[in-house]
């Protein structure tokens, strides 16, 4: 970083993606590190593992001629296992380069074993878009945009017994409405909101909505009787608009625990109350 | 089918795959035959299509040594472009055997070129499962299990102006209460609700819940300015218990339209009033 340029900031570092080789067709290798920082336990965050998989699959698929869809409007991903900390591959196909959208597929690869595997949907998210329809408003929360009156979330051990390096990356301030699993008194909705940025104040950009969708504790800790790892085993994310420089709104509910597994979803919202990302995921569960 | 046989159901014979080739690394080629009976216009529906690539990946990770995982938990699917009519070719690749879990990827091809790529991690739902939190309760619908009182659907053209083969095969009912648009007249909400079962009264599975989840008209008939195809690009679904026999209830509701995309999600309930299936879309839609 020379002394004229922003410094960069942790999310970027982390999610670089190095370029190996790529051919005509669409096919693309990059080499990644997959961080200590951005860890919850010693596992790779899922939200952060899918952006710097995002990366790689946009700049494969920019690589390929057509026009510049620089921005991701869907992503799915399967966890297959957790990557460990340190190099990992991204190998991304192509599948179609459209007049408004891409579709790419691309792996996080560690000695030849696939750990994620996504497909995106890449296109151009315009400044000046409007909703058409829909798009429920934020959720009112106690928290302010400062963090004042929330519960900080931090680096140390929650109720899955996991020290959360990535907590030291982020502000997460939880609305003190939902913040009852900290001390042992989860309210049995099954919903956690809370405030969002990355420390150092990076403003969100498509790319870090992907973490954003996946950055909340499982909202099943405001169930009583679950507990440990809940392990994201599929998770689908759109993104609907541009964000707003300024902290997010991340709301995560649970729907249905049943054999074994938890369907949540998440809404993100900017400071200006627009739905700017949605989410869905399949996570593993274990209840007592 | 012999003499002895229940006739085999069509959609049982329209999802059919035929194992060409399968190697010990758990790559699998299935033949299929893209079916002229389950379309929308002349374009085969999304659902069916997950469906007959979801019994090519089952068929795929079963055949790897492993503990048996007959059920799709969950699925999602890029749909890059509309495959034609006829032969194609399911490429299947095993991407962990777990105890409990498997991971597959899959992709329908025709010509060498991707169609529609997804994702499935394959378990074993169990009859005995019950709820341990949450679950919707199945929404109160106009249309009795037998259909009076609502609005069937037809294989004739709807307010897409396309004719719908794949009506005569389905036997869906619209809650007379969300069913405007069919007379030019939608509510505006946003949500359709139907009660929807196959022709000749096949039981529903795991594998026609791939279908169900996205068998409803978009959730934007029900809003006034809204036109034409509603293609999906991408699709995730999740099965979370076996349905049990007897009409489904599915709902249908879209979020927010903008920037030429909304999200429509689905819920599938079964006879005892049990969430069986949930899914989201992002489609493509043209607003006036």
């Amino acid at each position: 970083v020379s002394g004229d340029d922003e410094p960069i900031h942790d999310f970027d570092r982390a999610t670089a993606v190095t370029l190996r080789h790529a051919d005509d067709g669409g096919l693309a290798v990059h080499d990644v590190v997959v961080d200590p920082g951005w860890t919850i336990g010693d596992k790779p965050h899922g939200g952060y593992l899918l952006a710097t998989v995002a990366r790689a699959a946009a700049e494969a698929a920019n690589a390929v001629e057509g026009p510049d869809h620089p921005h991701v409007l869907s992503a799915t991903a399967a966890y297959v296992g957790p990557p460990a900390l340190g190099p990992a591959e991204v190998h991304s196909e192509v599948l179609r380069r459209g007049q408004g959208m891409s579709h790419v597929r691309a792996r996080l690869n560690q000695e030849g074993a696939a750990k994620v595997e996504a497909t995106f949907t890449l296109g151009r998210l315009e400044t000046d878009a409007r909703p058409w329809w829909g798009g429920e408003a934020a959720p009112a929360i106690a928290a302010g945009a400062n963090g004042a009156g929330g519960v900080r979330r931090s680096s140390a051990p929650g109720p899955s017994g996991m020290p959360m390096p990535i907590m030291d990356r982020v502000e997460m301030v939880i609305d003190p409405a939902t913040a009852g699993f900290a001390a042992g008194r989860p309210a049995g909705v099954g919903e956690l909101r809370a405030r969002l940025r990355f420390v150092g104040d990076r403003a969100p950009d498509p790319l870090s909505l992907l973490y954003a969708v996946d950055s909340l504790p499982p909202a099943t800790f405001d169930l009583a009787g679950t507990t440990g790892w809940v392990p994201t085993l599929s998770l689908t994310a759109y993104l609907r608009a541009l964000p707003a420089p300024g902290p997010l709104v991340v709301r995560q509910r649970a729907r249905l625990v049943e054999s074994g597994t938890v369907d949540e979803s998440c809404d993100v919202w900017d400071t200006r109350g627009r739905l700017v990302a949605q989410a869905t995921q399949l996570a593993g569960i274990h209840t007592s």
